[in-house]
């Protein structure tokens, strides 16, 4: 029996196909847009073709942007001879909100996993490689501490060894202010590891 | 120092406003969207738009609906002479999946609620008692257990009884499956009232 007419049936089957939209949210969200004012659901709609349309990787670093360079990659202050390599452009907005970074980036979009059968082609390794024949002084890489980050973290690393540039990893440890009896076993063994001299 | 080029902070901006939205997954649906095909994402915002512009209020119960009637006003098999009073299209939904309910149901579209200032003129109680005029058999009330639900449930069954029509509240109880332990007190309370004889 169909609960809802089929403009909102459509509405809610749309939304859900959205990653971490489940079928109660999408519901919520679908009533929420149509009791919204139609000139605001009209920006909602238009804002997102507009940036689909507009949005593409940034040529250095492949970021998403919407100019030829991103706004980090265009800016003459920050330091281009280091890199951070992330996964995707969550991850540099993560470290881009320290506001202590004053490198640049390199977007992978993706780690390797064997497992989804994503290898060394499918990201933007390619891409990587290229910009370390300039004048590249360190490599940080800052691809997350999950089974297909290490991988890819080790794998770029055994690459760029031979061209002798600097590479270095961000440490894994206990979060700040991480209460030690609910941070899980890995993390724990890996802050052990990585203990330093005080 | 802005992170995203301004096509992106604009989508995520938009998305974020939306309820239960908070700034992260507004950020990983904005790189969703922006990775989705056009065409996806054209049908999507297109389907928004329709929504919003075509559904209306059902001119008998009230729900939303892209007709004049809903599917269920409009179904000569359901029982006209029995209503449920819901605060939402959504509370309709979760009654309509159970399958078993065969009457109709009018949606108040909130619930009384003094603290933020929704009185009875603000939800569609007026068309309620319209309705009531007609050969009504039953009135179930199906606001929620909270505060406001249950101010409501009790405002209406007041306005009602002069009438003389049949009116019953869904029971209140320990939830089928749960565990006793991980229940609240109040919930408890109001199971030990309603209990039945065996």
């Amino acid at each position: 029996m169909e609960v809802y007419s089929s403009e909102i049936a459509k509405l809610i089957e749309e939304l859900g196909r959205l990653p971490g939209i489940g079928s109660k949210s999408a519901q919520r969200l679908a009533f929420h847009i149509i009791n919204m004012k139609e000139e605001d659901v009209r920006r909602l709609s238009e804002t997102m073709v507009h940036a689909k349309q507009n949005v593409r990787y940034c040529k250095e670093c492949y970021t998403l942007t919407d100019q030829e360079l991103c706004p980090i990659c265009a800016n003459e202050r920050r330091n281009h001879k280091v890199i951070m390599v992330v996964e995707n452009p969550r991850d540099l907005a993560a470290y881009e909100k320290t506001g202590k970074y004053e490198g640049v980036y390199h977007v992978l979009h993706g780690a390797i996993s064997p497992m989804l059968g994503i290898g060394p082609n499918d990201i933007k390794l390619k891409e990587l490689m290229h910009r370390l024949q300039g004048d590249i002084e360190e490599l940080i890489l800052a691809t997350n501490s999950s089974l297909e980050g290490e991988t890819t973290a080790m794998y770029i690393s055994k690459l760029v060894k031979p061209t002798g540039i600097r590479i270095t990893q961000i440490a894994s440890g206990v979060p700040v202010g991480g209460d030690l009896e609910y941070i899980d076993e890995v993390t724990l063994l890996r802050a052990l590891e990585g203990r330093v001299e005080l």
